[in-house]
């Protein structure tokens, strides 16, 4: 029987979408107090402050930009980070490229140092999480070819072109293929993350930090309120 | 006709949850790009980064410490805050005393600054808004007295005793009284928060940002499903 895992951590860059990760993290706060010893750590290029506000708006993506933000300090750089069990990385305005000629694209000095951490930690993972436009990021390792997954409705006409051998599936909470699990936009992630303690840890677990947080989970994958429509 | 809201401005605490503040937040993040200028401050003490662990645990809650915790950066102190148009006070595990002679009892070390602080700001805020156990805390104005109010279902036992002079509502995703919105636990404060931008910018904005944050909202304040159930 494969252990739970301990060590979860989470990427952040400028422009990370706040429920992406504090959706999550905060029923892992909460698990912390019904499992033994877990630990999470904030992973970051650097230990500066990581803004929710982009190092750039992409001002050609038909959004204004954000006139409010908030920063979470990171624990750990790339560099310092230690092995993990379990990596969530999460989407947000922050992983576009702001350049108006690249516009919809994979921003590069925000992605490579991400990119390059995922497959210095996969081999030893047990699981890996994505949130939100994180499954675009995430899908530029590659580790997601051949893969179902999912990603933020609000950008597929991008993302997916991100890497298009990726099985993306237009309806799903999430989806979940091998050890990654993928989730939809924003909000999602915060489905995905108390189904992911149900498969770890059972029912009641999830149930009752649901009940303590006063969640009412979207408990099927395959039911997406968001979901695209795709003509055939 | 009233002005909308412009300064936005949440208190934070150390032992603050972390989504009773980052639901909300990021749902005005996203409102921020649908409306003009509206601004976030994050305030409390000092300017030093605030901590989701409380500043000592209170044990003797049956509850047992989180193991992991976040750290939010504040933009403002009590005392260089400007004047706002709405406060939003959190809850959270830190409002709590943690001496054990003190069980369930409110921690005067953190409560009484933030007491200060809602009522040097009340008479000019448009609204008050709580999130979870921050409607016990703000009872401690005495600002909720005669007036309807609901807070955290898993502290029902507790929080009510800190002002019995309020007309405590033991089922209600969120309760409406005058200028001051008061939700349930920890994740109801986001569906406040949505009803709140549905209150002043329409249904086509809050229905706009809950597709693009793919949220799906309680949009009746009345229907707690983790509602006490009051015998007769």
């Amino acid at each position: 029987m494969e252990a739970h895992p301990k060590k979860y951590g989470v990427v952040l860059y400028d422009g990370f979408q706040l429920i992406d990760v504090c959706g999550p993290v905060d029923v892992l706060n909460v698990l912390s107090t019904h499992t033994d010893g877990i630990s999470l750590s904030i992973i970051s290029e650097t230990m500066n402050p990581v803004s929710t506000f982009p190092r750039k708006w992409p001002g050609d993506m038909g959004m204004p930009p954000f006139t409010t933000s908030q920063t979470l300090q990171p624990t750990h750089t790339f560099e310092t980070a230690p092995q993990l069990d379990v990596l969530i990385v999460p989407g947000g305005m922050g992983c576009f490229d702001p350049e108006p000629a690249n516009v919809g694209k994979p921003d590069p000095k925000v992605i490579d140092p991400i990119v390059t951490f995922i497959l210095a930690q996969y081999p030893k993972l047990q699981y890996l999480i994505t949130v939100c436009t994180g499954a675009g990021i995430t899908s530029r390792t590659g580790l997601l070819d051949g893969k179902k997954a999912t990603t933020f409705k609000g950008a597929w006409k991008v993302i997916p072109l991100w890497r298009p051998q990726v099985e993306w599936i237009p309806k799903a909470r999430w989806v979940v293929d091998g050890n990654i699990w993928t989730s939809s936009g924003v909000c999602s992630g915060t489905d995905l993350m108390f189904a992911f303690v149900k498969h770890l840890h059972g029912e009641k677990i999830a149930n009752d930090i649901a009940v303590w947080m006063e969640y009412t989970r979207h408990e099927d994958s395959a039911l997406d309120p968001f979901g695209i429509e795709v003509s055939s």
